[in-house]
């Protein structure tokens, strides 16, 4: 997710991918009701699959751009995406080559792709529209894909495609600063958040510990928000902790 | 690379992956010359076009098998690696999907798939002809992996690549330890080695740290050699210090 302004509109533009359901929504949702000004761009592989987005367009339809968009290259995503989901990888014997590749995919290739082509509008525009002098490029990772911090295993193809995320958001970030372009670059690990991604991993989880999507979003928002030029290539908890 | 003794041969058996050339060459060459005992098993995706290769089957005939392994599925393998090549990424607008894709396949995918499937020989084999107790799998990774020592950006592809395998070789020890499987994985750092991969870079490394294969080849194997169990999970560098 980035947030800048194309246009001189007031309150800004942020733009959300994946947005048809979980965070992501959720972000939407937040930046829509949180402030009556500010534009939000919601980017998704099926809008008419997205009721929710649907549902949040009827109601700020001045405000709420939805496009298609579809990070991979093979149509069969879908169906390979269910077949990944389904089959968890709680040991090596599982790790298949064609979820290794697709996971890279959406996870890791997706995201930096989008930042590739966005940043020609990150420079320009990421001082109009709001307070900030710089725009945010903030990375949804997880805290999974810290290598330091991996002492369960399992879940191979999903931890090496964030820790990648994690490093080309670096290389980025390291990019950006030495060409002084006013975008800063951020990674952010929401916690375990109640949503249908974590619902077979829930009874793990520490009481307390699983937050609604609503709290999540509010305490990652707060952090975009407060973002400092010197925060750029730094990973974030919910909690505004620092991952290293 | 890894090394294990699926027989009982004395001295056990080594596998080399990638040893048409390069560093897994010089691995080969020094595994049979310096010492008169255990087999080597070394794969690459053309055997025939491996000249060094062949030179050592001639002169090490007994010890020494060839194999024909070829990690991707695409047969264009060649032809793509050799854009990839061409096209060094110095900046984000270089970024390629198919570049980011294949780099994936070959540095993280790859490796990690055939852990998995020499597993059941690691297992069994580990204990049997050396004075190890335990078999060692060395993945060839690289600093510019480090997320933390990232200062210079550039190079995402390979970068992202081998954070990934850095990530994959941490969950799969995790899981070795947990099943009390007799197998160590470590992550092994070469330094700049004078190589075809690192020629065009070679003008920007400081004097005295450009090595040679022997030179490198031989700090590594004595870290391989060894290897403790307490050094599970861990990266190290041609000098033996770890990287975090």
């Amino acid at each position: 997710m980035f947030s800048s302004a194309v246009k001189q509109w007031e309150g800004g533009v942020s733009m959300v991918q994946g947005a048809s359901r979980g965070i992501c929504l959720e972000f939407v949702r937040q930046l829509l009701e949180k402030s009556d000004k500010g534009h939000v761009v919601a980017t998704c592989r099926n809008p008419n699959g997205a009721p929710g987005l649907q549902e949040l367009k009827n109601k700020f339809a001045e405000r709420l751009d939805i496009h298609q968009l579809d990070l991979t290259i093979d149509s069969t995503i879908e169906e390979a995406a269910k077949s990944v989901k389904d089959n968890t990888e709680t040991t090596l014997n599982k790790v298949q080559r064609d979820s290794l590749l697709l996971t890279y995919e959406v996870y890791a290739v997706g995201p930096i792709l989008v930042v590739k082509h966005m940043w020609p509008l990150l420079k320009v525009g990421g001082v109009t529209g709001t307070d900030r002098d710089f725009a945010i490029v903030a990375n949804m990772s997880a805290r999974v894909g810290s290598i330091g911090d991996n002492g369960l295993g399992g879940w191979h193809s999903y931890r090496a495609s964030k820790t990648a995320l994690n490093q080309l958001t670096k290389t980025v970030s390291v990019e950006f600063a030495r060409k002084k372009d006013p975008i800063v670059c951020i990674l952010l690990h929401p916690g375990t958040v109640d949503t249908d991604l974590s619902r077979p991993f829930q009874g793990n989880v520490p009481e307390g510990k699983l937050f609604t999507k609503e709290f999540s979003v509010q305490k990652l928002l707060s952090i975009i928000m407060n973002a400092k030029r010197s925060d750029n290539g730094k990973f974030f908890a919910w909690d505004g902790q620092e991952i290293p």
